[in-house]
């Protein structure tokens, strides 16, 4: 191992370890059979219907050379596909070749995925080749799945012999516990949906650590874990895999004591060199703030709160004398969403002060505001600038870089970092909204933030009404599990150049979770 | 289990069991890398030439989607690859996809397998689609493979990190052993090669049974046994394989006591129902007598031999009034060689003459002849019979069915059988050779009765010159290990209808190590 920047590092490391939850296993099989059907009205273009055969008449079928099979299993699943196999006719002589293919959306199935033009890896996709040489077996796939359809694609088979598929299941897994969540009040039916399928995601995001999707990437973010540890608070309550979190990203800090943006869990916790994202980075802070408002432990805020330091010192590097955070002072990519042509300058000035100001309060909980007493003028200073630099006080919006950009994102941070008050971040929001080209939010995280921007100046109405139609339009779009990608305007989406590359299971996406019951009179 | 005919059955298969040899291990390493070239000049249509890359060039190479390697490993193997990958820059962030092809010959590889139009099953083939989720470590197929070479497709991939193969090897089993084999004196070049190509074919195909063939049936087949166990006695001398390869298939005869033409060794030991081919259960006859001969063992001959017995009663029952064997009698396939529209009639009732002298020379081996006294008249009045009915004493031919078919194979189980006399067989065998329509055998397996009975006939010089140009021509045309089928007129021959699927290491293949040795004078 390399030099550590923190002493304590693999002490932490340690602490992550021990913290490891256990997964809760839940057995589950197909409800139903269904068949693919090619439909423009449907989101991208393809849907499931009910099949006219049952599992159970699948069973008995033998199996041979063309025949598809799509079990649906009624539910987003995450964890390992078994099946099994049996002769129904004289006894195997020849190896039986199929195609699986697990995954979360009708279109993801069914669109061929030759050729492959997404940038990201093929392998991603769940379809694996497999030869049985002997049946009358179960067979368990080593590779971790997610989905709720999978189809089984008979490619070779021997003339002399017939076999069926006997039994198909799934060992769902979920750090997440099996118990009920308990559910806010008085929402509509169509609420209540946005609601469950948010506890779904999240639920199937819990593993060994808070995963951004379980199909894809399967890692751990530390953007996503910070909406992922608000929605555990109002559900699971499981504050161990979040402490777990911490210390990992705490325990693999790069060489200059910064967080990395994401963590690879196997074989032993590690991260890629230069997986520096400084938005991530600072809401590690805010991460541990809210862990500690939700455990009050003390000892490890306490333990890692150099870390939380550390962050706030590289994020102050970044300032000029005018006291504006320079995007261009290093190389870096600075990720607020996925949405092309969005200019962070300014919703990165915003996020800081947002950290400046977190992590004094954080400072303030541990007694230890001391250390940190120049925090709040440097956040004063910079909101100041923000507002004279990034501010256009005529139209009341927030614009970013040199061409004034008007995105939404601008307007929720200024928001969130208190530069903008209620009244005036009303104005800004309901302002960039109605603009024909102000920048929309690609992504549920993105659009988390305009949520949380609009209940903060207290639109509440408005975040409702927002809220219902844009996670409820996934519902209406079929979906089991919040995706990674949503425009309501452009089915196929994606930040990978091919839509069955996006994850239809997507933690960033739960907070409906969050929202539903930290604003009880809002969601009612 | 099912009733059983004998009652030592059980005892059989625990002797079967009790004499499974354990398997030699030897890693292989490729030799190097080949890059595929279509030809028409070459066997059918495909040659490697050798690639201006070496493996370890390959090893340093990053993987990148569209790349594909073609490794060899000089020489035909039976058994596990394992391969290796290493991270070259940064750190896996995604799974890579590999597409893995083995195969034994270049056209094999090359060939498009879909449309799969062999009505064998496509699974045979051995291609695999893998996802590396953990890149420096070693993954090792499960799947047992057979062949000379192995392409790596690079399917999907990311453009985060690069990673490249790090090592490939392949763990070679047998039960043949590591010995050097003796090698008879005094061949020329050719012979030696001939003869070396044929002692590979065996080691190949001797694994815990005698194989057919170690990629496609493998399994063990009660003819192919009776040519192994011939071939084994001029070399590997492993006749514990033979003892258990007899207990097997008596431990699993069929309810009426009659030997299975194949057994199954997975999970436990079994057979089809209905598999009876008789020609191969009187083969079995046969291969126990020269393994009494090889080894003396009065006991293992003693304890089977009511099975013998059995095997000829169930002969019997096919013959009518004039001591024809009735091939119409039962709906059976009676196989003598992979050759469309060849009639077996006279070769079946020289086959059935020849198991009664056969089992009759056993039976006096153990002192046991008053048994089976019947047996040679029934024998001679057969061979009457087949001299009345089956020979054109004008031509001086044996002719088969009602259309007086002239095969080779009815020539030579008429030598074989002792139904013609060595004068008679040589006319016939010539005749035969010479007229334009004669059928001709299509593989291998029908060829070796053909040279055995020139050799009977003191046809030397051309049983010489047969198997030099047969056998010689499969390693003209690049063959490592004997072939399944092989016709020098039609490369693409299959009994399956597309070649790929054809066995290119098959044990029938291997007799010319039995004939070089056991006619020295001839081969030298």
């Amino acid at each position: 191992m390399a030099t550590t920047f923190f002493a304590p590092q693999q002490e932490w490391l340690r602490k992550a370890e021990e913290a490891k939850p256990a997964l809760h296993h839940t057995l589950c099989v197909p409800v139903r059979m269904v068949e693919p059907v090619q439909d423009t009205a449907a989101f991208q273009g393809w849907r499931y219907d009910v099949s006219s055969l049952s599992p159970q008449t699948v069973y008995e079928r033998p199996l041979a050379v063309g025949q598809s099979f799509t079990f649906d299993f009624g539910r987003h699943m995450v964890g390992y596909l078994s099946l099994s196999t049996k002769t129904l006719r004289r006894c195997q002589d020849a190896p039986i070749r199929l195609r699986l293919m697990m995954g979360e959306l009708p279109a993801e199935m069914n669109t061929p995925l030759e050729p492959w033009t997404a940038w990201l890896s093929r392998a991603w996709m769940q379809d694996e080749i497999i030869n049985i040489f002997e049946v009358d077996q179960s067979i368990t796939l080593p590779r971790r799945l997610a989905g709720r359809y999978l189809r089984i694609e008979v490619i070779g088979a021997s003339m002399d012999f017939d076999c069926a598929l006997n039994r198909v299941t799934f060992d769902a897994v979920s750090s997440a516990g099996d118990e009920q969540v308990e559910e806010p009040d008085g929402l509509s039916y169509e609420e209540h949906a946005i609601y469950r399928v948010g506890i779904e995601t999240l639920r199937e995001c819990m593993q060994t650590v808070y995963e951004d999707g379980p199909k894809r990437d399967q890692r751990l973010w530390a953007g996503d874990l910070y909406l992922e540890s608000l929605a555990n608070r109002y559900s699971f309550r499981n504050f161990d895999l979040t402490r777990r979190c911490l210390y990992l990203f705490a325990g693999l800090v790069a060489e200059d004591g910064t967080i990395v943006s994401n963590i690879f869990e196997r074989p032993t916790p590690h991260a890629q060199d230069s997986s520096y994202m400084i938005t991530y980075s600072l809401l590690w802070n805010s991460t541990l703030k809210e862990y500690l408002i939700d455990t009050q432990d003390k000892e490890t805020a306490l333990d890692l709160w150099p870390v939380a330091k550390r962050q706030i010192e590289d994020a102050l590097s970044y300032l000029n004398d005018d006291y504006i955070f320079d995007i261009h002072k290093r190389q870096v990519w600075i990720f607020f969403d996925w949405r092309d042509g969005l200019d962070v300058s300014t919703p990165m000035q915003c996020a800081t002060v947002f950290a400046l100001k977190e992590t004094y309060e954080l400072a303030k909980m541990l007694g230890l505001e001391n250390e940190v007493k120049h925090y709040p003028l440097i956040a004063r200073k910079m909101s100041t600038a923000a507002l004279r630099f990034m501010y256009d006080s005529k139209r009341g919006v927030m614009v970013s870089g040199p061409n004034k950009q008007v995105s939404i994102l601008a307007q929720t941070w200024a928001v969130k970092s208190g530069i903008l008050n209620a009244k005036q971040g009303a104005k800004a929001l309901e302002t960039a909204l109605a603009m024909p080209h102000s920048l929309m939010p690609g992504t549920p995280y993105g659009t988390h933030y305009l949520i949380e921007a609009m209940l903060m100046c207290g639109m509440n109405t408005e975040a409702k009404a927002y809220l219902v139609d844009y996670w409820g339009g996934m519902i209406k779009r079929g979906a089991d599990t919040y995706w990674e990608a949503y425009d309501p305007k452009d089915d196929f989406l994606s930040p990978y150049d091919f839509f069955p590359a996006n994850s239809a299971c997507h933690a960033w996406s739960c907070t409906p979770v969050y929202f539903m019951q930290r604003y009880p009179n809002v969601f009612k």
